[in-house]
């Protein structure tokens, strides 16, 4: 390597702030995958990679592919675009404008890329309808089956805030020409891709706080869904007293208190939300029959996050015998971890350790494209920091030093020895 | 008193079972107030005031009177026919059908009532729209910007969780060809009535509990209904580290459970009911960024709601700065306690004495048409057990005997020297 390259880092600003300006009305920025603003942000962007010199294609689950080189294996970068309602400018839109940003900066540098390359924005990776959707459809990581059990009992509980309970991927597909075959069919056989990597927004707190330029994964974090349900009696809020109350909202609250207690306690590494509660009735003079509480537990250790499963399982019971209430705890679709490729990983450190970026390695909280990805091939996921940690909200940011450093490392990456050093491994 | 007079107990349960047919589908009683069923159950008890040989009519607010005998102040006898949505059998329609059933037997026995008597179904106790709205009404109790103004901030909690959304007091009103005005002009002058009583369930299990026939009450508690909103930041839920995170239902089920314990230590005699709760956003993957929890006090001495109520608040402050929140406590509508008159209880107690019934007194936790009337009227409300406390619930039962114990205490107060022994008096 002769020197540290930097990308335009003015340039990708003004692709991110371009790309954000496509939204649903409301605070900050709503782009829910098959929409009209996602219709529209595909268009977009198809636009911004063809004039990048990108040849444009769009696969059978609804990722936009922009394609430089000729035959053979390529290295693919890529993350989505669609979003999170009232999300952020950056989670997702960063690692996709990134690596445009990237053939962009190499044409003008007079570089060619020692593989082909391809820019992958893909479909749903927020999961209105599926998550992970175009990169599984990508990595064949889907079954038919998959696609019609969209309707899940996690369903049930994420639309019940939501406008959008009734629409089915099935006819989103339809709308825009595609359907559950095409999208099996958007499977690319083991020897079209080299690798993939993904750069992203840390979505969390720990690089910003110290001062940390980039965070190399090493693994993404699993997630194991479940619904707890507390029955107890519906009953008068005047005539009943308290002794002879089976509420099930206060046995809710108590089992959510004693459940962060023993988190603190037994699994300080593992992450805990409670994120969704629904009440029946749920009026102000009626003491609550029954409370539904959805729980997220995330763990780059899958025998952990197991354990700490049966523990509040566990504590579920006893906490509804201790208010007479009965308990039931309902395993929803769980994302197991996913271990990234340690030598691919080493090419990333290494590239660092030649130009100023400050990095570490850790686990990456968050779900991501490269889950769906890093059982077939090779990948990489890299992050910059965010502001606060704050994520999947308007006030999500980083600064342009941040994003461009970033995009920085991956382009010293591509013009590095490594980034066609090794061939392309089946995992 | 020359013995201990009994109704017709198999034709008030009879009466009960009819009425009870009348219902929108769905397990239980639903019959809301001014709905399609309302108005077939009214239709049905008109028909069987006429044939006990009332002179029936309809007052300007929806509530029907059954009317026996000349000019002069009439004793009154009521409660209301309207339901909770899948409720039970007895609440209200108990104390209208018996008072009947009163009439019906004096009738047999060939003894005349000793003051004009009214047996009164009054409109929208359940507070559809406006609890307690019908005797409210009659008692003058109601201003047209009350009327106007059922679209408080507390039918947005209330409303959550209901299908009606959107219909309206007026409406409703107007669609029966009443109106604001009308229900205003159902004020009643003081000498119109010289007493008003009502027989209820006792809507808690203290009666069936302790074997108890007869509870007659001292007053009926307050409701002070508060809305607590805890906010904090909505934020990615795996990303975020649990030590960063603002977690606005971690806040709020952490004040439920230290409610709970300030109520046990310090207010014994208060009860608290936590019956609704909304998050924002209520999605699984999603830390809550907000959380509005409604909650209902009620308690016979208005002093002692009112330093709960300034507990808790301050409790909500507290709970909130510990897990990074802000807390606002929102006053929402009161009712005010209502103590009921001493004498009259005094001659009830005096028939209960006489005759083979079990009694007792204590306050009315459940509120009640006689607390709008008890400020205006010298006023008694008369529980008869229910089964396990059950009430707003399908399973709501008391025993046939159980009920017409109840109507026997009316009818032979109202065969007794007390029934007209005291002047009509102005509270």
């Amino acid at each position: 390597m002769t020197g540290w390259l930097r990308v335009n880092g003015d340039r990708l600003s003004a692709d991110l702030a371009a790309l954000a300006e496509i939204s649903a009305p409301g605070p900050g920025v709503t782009r829910r995958a098959f929409s009209p603003e996602d219709a529209r942000a595909r268009a977009w962007l198809s636009d911004r990679m063809a004039a990048a010199g990108l040849t444009v294609r769009r696969d059978g689950a609804g990722s936009l592919i922009g394609r430089l080189g000729g035959a053979g294996p390529a290295i693919v970068i890529g993350s989505h675009i669609d979003s999170v309602p009232s999300g952020g400018a950056l989670d997702g839109c960063y690692g996709v404008l990134a690596g445009l940003e990237c053939v962009r900066r190499l044409g003008e540098l007079g570089r060619t890329p020692p593989t082909p390359l391809e820019i992958v924005a893909f479909a749903d990776e927020e999961g209105r309808f599926l998550d992970l959707f175009g990169s599984r459809a990508m990595a064949g990581a889907l079954s038919a089956a998959d696609i019609a059990a969209t309707d899940l009992a996690a369903a049930d509980l994420a639309a019940a805030a939501s406008d959008e309970a009734g629409e089915t991927l099935a006819a989103a597909l339809a709308a825009e020409g595609l359907s559950a075959e095409t999208a099996l069919a958007a499977r690319r056989a083991d020897a079209e891709i080299r690798s993939y990597v993904e750069l992203h927004i840390e979505q969390g707190p720990a690089l910003d706080a110290d001062g940390v330029d980039i965070g190399l994964a090493t693994g993404v974090a699993g997630i194991a869904r479940c619904a707890y349900r507390f029955e107890g009696q519906a009953n008068h809020a005047g005539a009943t007293p308290m002794a002879f109350r089976r509420d099930a909202l206060r046995g809710a609250a108590a089992f959510m208190t004693q459940a962060y207690e023993l988190l603190a306690r037994a699994y300080p590494e593992t992450r805990m939300t409670f994120g969704a509660l629904t009440l029946e009735p749920n009026v102000l003079n009626v003491v609550p029959g029954a409370a539904t509480l959805g729980q997220e537990i995330r763990d780059a250790s899958s025998e952990r996050a197991d354990a700490a499963r049966r523990a509040f399982s566990e504590l579920a019971a006893r906490v509804a015998a201790d208010h007479g209430l009965s308990a039931t705890a309902s395993a929803l679709n769980d994302d197991p971890s996913a271990p990234l490729d340690a030598g691919l990983r080493a090419t990333f450190s290494e590239v660092c350790a030649a130009g100023p970026l400050r990095w570490r390695t850790g686990p990456s909280w968050a779900s991501h494209d490269c889950q769906a990805m890093a059982p077939r091939w090779p990948a990489a996921l890299i992050f910059v920091p965010s502001r606060g940690g704050v994520s999947h909200h308007p006030d999500e940011y980083s600064t342009p030093a941040q994003l461009a450093a970033g995009a920085d490392l991956l382009l010293n990456w591509l013009c590095s020895r490594h980034a066609a050093g090794d061939p392309p491994r089946a995992v």
